[in-house]
């Protein structure tokens, strides 16, 4: 089959790679419907994590169960399917508080469940594959594959900073993560949403979403504006979607005293000196997002057309053309590069 | 009158000081009752925190209302009254949110707010202070001045902890902080409390308190200890009431995936890494405790006598043996030295 291997910074390739196998009787095999360009994968293509072998990628994924393993009991063959990136049991005390991502017998992918490809494998699949009602129609396909991670890492995001109604939230990131932050603020109620973003595309769709204000200002000239936008306190919930000492910072500074931030970009050195997090009285909550938490639900949101997270997706390549979607996604072409296997 | 006041490291004397005097229509001033030494007060003591010039020194406060300013309504001399370590107007948005001491138009209590002494001032007394229901018997005098800092201080970290019914409690650190940090997490309803502590008399006294289990190993091996009484998952709930390093990491690590870390001891040079708060899942939440949130729930669990927290007193002496109580905390003779004025 084919698939995507990044052999170092800025080099990705489709390439032949093995068909994936049922390895643990716990296993499924899934052919991908569609699967997606990550924003964390750029930073590999960036040189920013390193590369020490070809690397196969993806871990965002959606398509139709072929195989199961001899005691998987609930996904069948034929089913529909949307996972996260990591497998979890969902049966043990931490899945069950909620907390997937964290789960005491949690695997990652691996090689074999690298989901820019044609087909994976998913461990533990009960616990990590939720399957939809019916096979959905193919206009629907990009908005359960938002599930995978974009949509359910904004979720978090959101879910964290504790927004809600009458809630004023503010999101640090205009990527993909950052604007489904944006819609999943609106759908848990937030009154008031203050979308941090330079471009004018971003903004657009960010609004779309149910961004009520918009903030160009980054770094301390973005927290004046936040704070002059709520008479002086700052945001009650903030979703930091970047990952970078600066986003992190723009987003505690941003957040009144006793607000939350939920974190979810995957942080790059960052550092937080104790008096940032003692004096601002900011309540700091994050980490890998536990997807399957809200799995259910988010697909039965997009199930009804109840909201429409594909929309992030602005650029749809075959899988042959990955490298491409790589490129368009690091030059900021494009938000979020959906591939077709 | 007598005051104390700090020249240098080690170097504490009572001497003269100006009579403190109505400031701001707001002010009150009251006659300490009783008045104590903080474990934060041993930073500069040991010159950790530096001195520039004479400190008159003291922020936990008990007494009676001689006199308040023209524009205060609620507080009236011959009241007894506790107030917090910073001035809050107990009115805007901030305060009634729970966040007194980020109030919008706090006040520190500076030179003439020095509680170790036989009176002080505190600015905005209507929003500051909280009078019991009578002026109290001698024998409730330590319990209620306790409230004004080390016992507010603790309930908030075991609040922040999200410390409640079904949950299991971990507590860093022993001195009053923590030990009342213990007291609160048993009034707050936590199923099991973890006390970490290598001190037999401060066990004893967090056995008083609540502490069902002790952990004398610190560091690495107290996370082992922890995770070991929670069958490998850490607690839901950690209370750093150190404020070092160490501390806060062994708190952070004490805690299960989703768990939640209320920290209240003052951190002093404590760096967290991104990778410290993302990959473990854990809340974070603390600061300056707002005190003046939990003063009537406070005053009257200790005014009909269902808590006891001044016993965490062990020596008690006159004011003018100030330095005395000093020399005695910071050799851990004490855990918290009560002066009378």
């Amino acid at each position: 089959m084919r698939g995507v291997v990044m052999y170092g910074p800025g080099d990705v390739r489709v390439e032949d790679r093995p068909e994936p196998q049922i390895i643990a009787p716990t296993d499924a095999i899934i052919r991908l419907a569609a699967t997606c360009i990550c924003g964390s994968d750029l930073w590999p293509y960036r040189g920013a994590d390193p590369i020490t072998e070809p690397s196969p990628m993806g871990h965002e994924y959606a398509g139709i169960v072929e195989e199961v393993g001899s005691a998987v009991t609930t996904i069948r063959p034929g089913q529909f399917v949307i996972g996260s990136f990591f497998a979890s049991d969902n049966t043990c005390e931490i899945c069950l508080a909620g907390y997937q991502t964290s789960c005491l017998h949690r695997e990652i992918l691996g090689t074999s469940g690298a989901a820019q490809a044609e087909r994976m494998r998913v461990p533990l699949a009960d616990g990590t594959l939720v399957a939809t009602p019916e096979v959905p129609s193919d206009d629907l396909v990009p908005s359960l594959l938002a599930a995978s991670d974009v949509l359910g890492t904004g979720w978090f995001g959101a879910v964290a900073a504790e927004a809600g109604p009458g809630k004023t939230v503010a999101v640090v990131g205009d990527g993909a993560v950052g604007l489904l932050a944006v819609l999943a603020a609106k759908q848990l109620g937030a009154e008031r949403i203050i979308a941090m973003s330079r471009h004018a595309d971003r903004q657009q769709l960010a609004r779309e979403f149910g961004a009520t204000d918009i903030v160009a200002e980054r770094g301390s000239e973005g927290v004046a504006k936040v704070k002059e936008l709520t008479r002086g306190l700052g945001a009650h919930s903030v979703v930091e979607a970047v990952g970078t000492q600066e986003s992190m910072m723009q987003a505690i500074n941003a957040a009144r005293p006793g607000g939350h931030v939920g974190f979810v970009g995957v942080l790059h050195g960052v550092e937080l000196k104790g008096e940032d997090i003692f004096m601002t009285h900011v309540h700091v909550h994050g980490g890998p997002a536990p997807v399957r938490r809200f799995l259910p639900e988010l697909i039965e949101l997009i199930w009804d057309r109840r909201i429409d997270p594909g929309k992030v997706f602005d650029l749809t390549l075959p899988l042959a053309e990955a490298a491409a979607g790589y490129r368009a996604m690091d030059s900021r072409q494009a938000i979020k590069v959906l591939l077709r296997p």
